[in-house]
């Protein structure tokens, strides 16, 4: 059971916090390595898309339309970020979460914008094991900027309805969109638990078969990633909770309706995921019981076994002792007595424990 | 152990939240496929019920009474939901909660109207599952509607009374109606409970005499069960709680002492499910404990068979040895010596244990 | 385990609510199946006792003391419940309440009166059962009125006091008779509980020395009966939290530090109720324990003799082999050696197991 | 397990409140029966000590000091303690309490007074049982009463510094006193914890060594205990909690910093208990999972003897046989070569289950 | 299993609050045992280091810069914590507190300072055992002072910073500096944190492979590390979540947004732990599982092999009959005919368990 968050980065150790370290090892590259940063510039006339190749390209661009979101992955390059936080004026401290990339579901106001964190899961291709995705999003007047270690696809839907122009996301402003944005994620995460509880399942479906320890090990598994689902939920949770309350100017009345969908959508799944948990605590209570019955099942048969066989194995040894004076021995069906009274004897015991439905 | 719940819909997945879309597969028909809309348009004096057979027909319709009660069955038409909810200023949100079959109980204040959804339970006819319906309340200034999946007779008692002009409802406003809509759903739960209870007595009934998993796999598919009902009836607290405490202009005083009688007996019900799930937790214990009590029995009657018979058959292979000189061998009534102490020392040892209570 | 609360009663399944039914089945009946009504009419000066015959005779009554408590036993007749609902102008909710048996304490505030509703327990006769009845208190301004299904003494101590006009009571006000049947419902408390510990202290006692299944049915007979008290002494501890925190004007100041006293005997009394509970858990994990106490004795002794006689029965085995050439067979002492040698490896097994304690 | 909290007393059971009963049986006495009194009147610049020997005498006593503290012990007598509640004005239901042998910690304020009560444990001489004393303080404008049913030495060294005038306490007013006491209290709770401590250990210590139900008994007496301490610390923390919220005019700010300090020793406490839970928890279960450790290991020792012997006993069996025709039976060396190959077979299954470590 | 906290200090047993008594026996000492107190004078432009070998020394510095940073190892000496008490003005508690060793994590507003209390954990070098530092601080205006009882290098990265003047830290006032120290204390639970996942993960490793109770006590002391750090984070938690709040006027907002920072570390580090200790709880049910299972197998082996040879064993029984007339006994092939028959016998049964799975 390898702990899959077993090495804890240690974000500022020894080092002043805020200072930008590169995360290397997490393998957050697009193409060649090269941060890729998109902009989506747009109002309910318009929607252009453009890729800039380099910082001062980016510097250089005018926003046109009402709203822009810039969408930056892959973020080895400290530097980048740094750009990017100094035009927007971010504080090191936010620029420092997204480098690092075991930040828990967070919202937190600064003042001129608001700083989202999530996690996505999904069950890796190979190992079959869960893996998460970081996304940050800085929610400003006018702007929203997301950040992510990978081009996942997770936002590709939004994109195409805005490039499309379906839909009232290019009728509204940044908070829309960044309600739009906290929406696919939510949505993402019905996708991965649908996973789980097939995985769910098909464990249950193979409990009884199995008499080895991996049944247990894939229980333990299963309960370990309900518990991280569960860690990644309820902060999310809470997040979207205080975002409805009210407390935050960068949302409108309307969009904190919608908001507070997202809030109903994600006791939602906390509650399908409750099941799912409920369903392995099953498993093990049933998978234990079941060992316990097996036992009881062994122990029965041997039971019966001995006390039938006990008596005749007695019997036969008697007339195997070599006394002179032994009468029995001398009978002409002496033999076939003895032969018939053992099976008498293990009839009946048979009848006995059939009757006691001990076998 | 299927999951009940396994399926989860994604409700917005790459679509725009807000879109409606058909949920197919629900069953919820009344009759020919086409949805069915009933309106009750009653008074102190009057009452009167019409059945629309067209949207058209709705439209054009002037309501007459104080109070109009719009009862919707059969949702999978997204067009007619569109309909009445431009009819009466819904929100998009408010329709796609509507749609989606697996809304969680809740109390909305969407301003000029309330929204209200719950869920009833029922034991399926063939299965013996517990399946559930959907219903939704919008309750407004001087209306109510309602949104059934399918017509189940839950408002058939309320409706007579409207008819019948007999009791309080006819002479109160729309708060008074949905609180007696909400009060026949609350009714509904204590027959459904009653008949969950039912069914705990008859597994523990039929516990100890069973010895294969059928009966744990019971008690897990009660303690599923239960765990339902908890997470359908505790939002619904909630929900009545809000609606209590005066938040809602929609709620005249004395509604809301009638809706803190349906709290309380919301609580009630709750208490009674805890009541149930207890059972079901010391029928889990009980039979755990009884599997180890039979292993306790077997193992007692092995140990005593194996004690009493072991040294006889070591006593039989002692005689049964060819050495040339055994002196017992010759004796005149070795024989019956070796078998009167074989009788004497099973004797004893059986003895023993009977006062050992081995026995 | 028959179900103690197993009939859940549907207060107004397909009934408007506040509509009387008369609860048939309760066995609530004051000699004659007549309700029985009582007044005490009271204050410094005089106490005075009437029992009225008939409605008519109650209704032209006319108080003469400051304070007047009505005291009402039987209550299938919902005709007597509604006239005295409507001379005292209590709302129909409350009065439903009276006659729903299975009413949960609380504590509501009406404006101008008040209603509060308990449970006491009982340990039935025969059976042993914990049964219980309901008590009703409607306390409004210079009367209280007081509802039970039967008469069981439980006021009878207050009613002395009131006519030998000993103590306070009869120099205050309604709300310290209130107070008074209160603290009267509380000390009947201690008294079931005293019995409960006294169960449980005798199912200790014969924890194990017993066997069978009976012991657990009994412990987990006696943990619903502390989860059915928690039930009704939690909502009454919140009752009267709520009654002493000043939020009603029924109660005086002077009274209020009376009724924070008998707050605090609730709060002394769950704390004894979780004393008990937690033997009970104990003497569970006790019992469990034992039985896998026991099962380990046995298999170790069945081990051990296994151990012992398996090599000495091999031995005999083999000196009764035929084999033509056997040296031993025809030693002069060959039989009484290896008698010797089967003696010392058994003392030296033997040795090896006391050494060890498995003997 | 004798409930060593088994006896409810009943407060007022058919008696009225605040009547005082005195209580038998709690052995309270200081010296002849008699109530000892015991008065420090002292401020910045003296100290006087008076025992009273006659209520009388105590009635006439003028106070010279800024502060007095009444020590009174042994409290069989409810008349003396009316004496002293009519001198201090105390309400009828402080007394009742006092006189109540199981308060369980509180503050109240009766508006000109605070009343505390508290609970100090000791772990008895002969019988190890852990048992308690009741301390009550009330806490007035310049005066402390304390009320102990037996002196047992708590407050000596309080007594001690205001004789000696050493430190603070003679500085300061009644509150300060107060505290000081409070934290005589919480210094006794150190003193008892550790001893409930080594207990653990000791335990702990002698775990692995019993195979008896002895350890179990003992494990759920610590448990036991544990909780008793729990049940006095937690209410004692929120008393001290309230009165460091600065809601009662009785504790100045400066006091109120010590109260804050004895509140974080109450917390200090409260985990220091909670860790010998924890470890006593532990202890349970290594003491299960033993116990099934060495049901494994009998069980496979069990297991390897009749695996080896059973062979054996065949094969001498075999040769026992009395066929006419057996040709091994007439070869030379066919007793050896049996003899032998059952060498060869146990040698072989006796290295095979010590490569699987199964011996 | 000894209990590392044990020993419970009584802080005033008998003693006055506030009186300060050196603590032995805590190997706290710098060198000779002579208190080490270093200052840190620094701003924007410069920072110098004194070292001070003297009370009087110490007493006769004029501080130069916007910032002092007074750093106190090795506190067996009251006296020296007195002088420090008397210039900077502290409370008796505070000094009480910070000499008693086993202080709870806590901040606490003294008006003109705060007080600081944490603890840092570390495992021991020889014994593997987790032991922990104490580390105050007092935040006034314009100034800090930490005390600690040993030098373990906790600070040295921030020294460096601060002598070298890299960073924001020289900038900012006395509150970025606590921020700065409370961060070192986070960032050095990071790595303990990381220390206690690998010993996890290195128990998890050699679980199965082993068969003694030793697995178990490691799994119980890593249960027990655990809530020792959870004890410590969850205080230390609130501390910060106090501190981020704002109700203290010694943090800046600026500041503010730094703890804020620090507590989101804090609640990560909390859920690490909870990850780890998940692992904890979930191999406990897998090593008891793992014993069940081989119980399972072992009783299985044990079964099949009794019920293979018992048969056999009687049929060589039956032919070692001494009976006259035994016709099978003189067949020529008898002997092979048994033998035969018990080969197919044992070929069946063999047969039957293997289709079975029990081999």
């Amino acid at each position: 059971m390898r702990h899959p968050e077993a090495k804890t980065r240690l974000p500022t150790l020894g080092e002043e916090p805020g200072v930008l370290l590169p995360v290397s090892g997490n393998g957050a590259e697009a193409g060649d390595g090269v941060p890729l940063i998109r902009l989506l510039d747009y109002g309910p006339e318009r929607c252009e898309e453009t890729q800039f190749r380099s910082i001062a390209e980016g510097l250089a661009y005018q926003p046109k339309g009402k709203v822009q979101w810039l969408n930056v992955y892959g973020l080895q390059e400290p530097e980048v970020l740094k750009v990017i936080g100094d035009r927007f004026g971010l504080h090191p401290l936010v620029l420092e979460d997204i480098l690092n990339a075991r930040q828990r579901p967070k919202l937190e106001d600064y003042g001129s914008y608001l700083f989202f964190a999530a996690r996505v899961f999904h069950y890796q291709e190979g190992s079959g094991r869960l893996g998460y995705h970081q996304v940050y999003l800085v929610i400003g007047k006018g702007f929203v900027i997301t950040f992510q270690n990978q081009s996942i696809g997770l936002f590709q839907g939004l994109r195409d309805r805005l490039h499309s122009g379906k839909g009232l996301a290019r009728q509204r402003g940044a908070d829309f969109l960044a309600y739009s944005l906290i929406d696919a994620i939510i949505d993402d995460y019905f996708g991965v638990l649908d996973a789980f509880t097939l995985r769910v399942e098909k464990a249950d479906s193979t409990l009884l078969g199995n008499r080895d320890n991996g049944v247990l090990r894939t229980i333990h598994r299963l309960k370990h990633d309900s518990l991280r689902f569960r860690r990644a939920l309820l902060p999310l949770r809470d997040a979207l909770n205080q975002a409805t309350r009210g407390d935050h100017p960068h949302f409108g009345d309307e969009s904190r309706i919608y908001l507070r969908d997202a809030y109903d959508h994600t006791l939602h799944l906390i509650e399908s995921l409750e099941s799912s948990r409920d369903m392995v605590s099953g498993m093990l209570d049933l998978y234990l019981s079941n060992q316990s019955n097996r036992l009881n099942v062994q122990m029965r048969v041997l039971t019966v076994i001995t006390i039938i066989f006990m008596p005749l194995t007695l019997i036969v040894g008697i007339y195997g002792m070599n006394f002179e004076y032994m009468p029995e021995l001398h009978w002409r069906y002496g033999y076939f007595t003895v032969l018939a009274g053992m099976l008498v004897i293990s009839s009946l015991l048979g009848y006995y424990f059939w009757k006691k439905r001990w076998i």
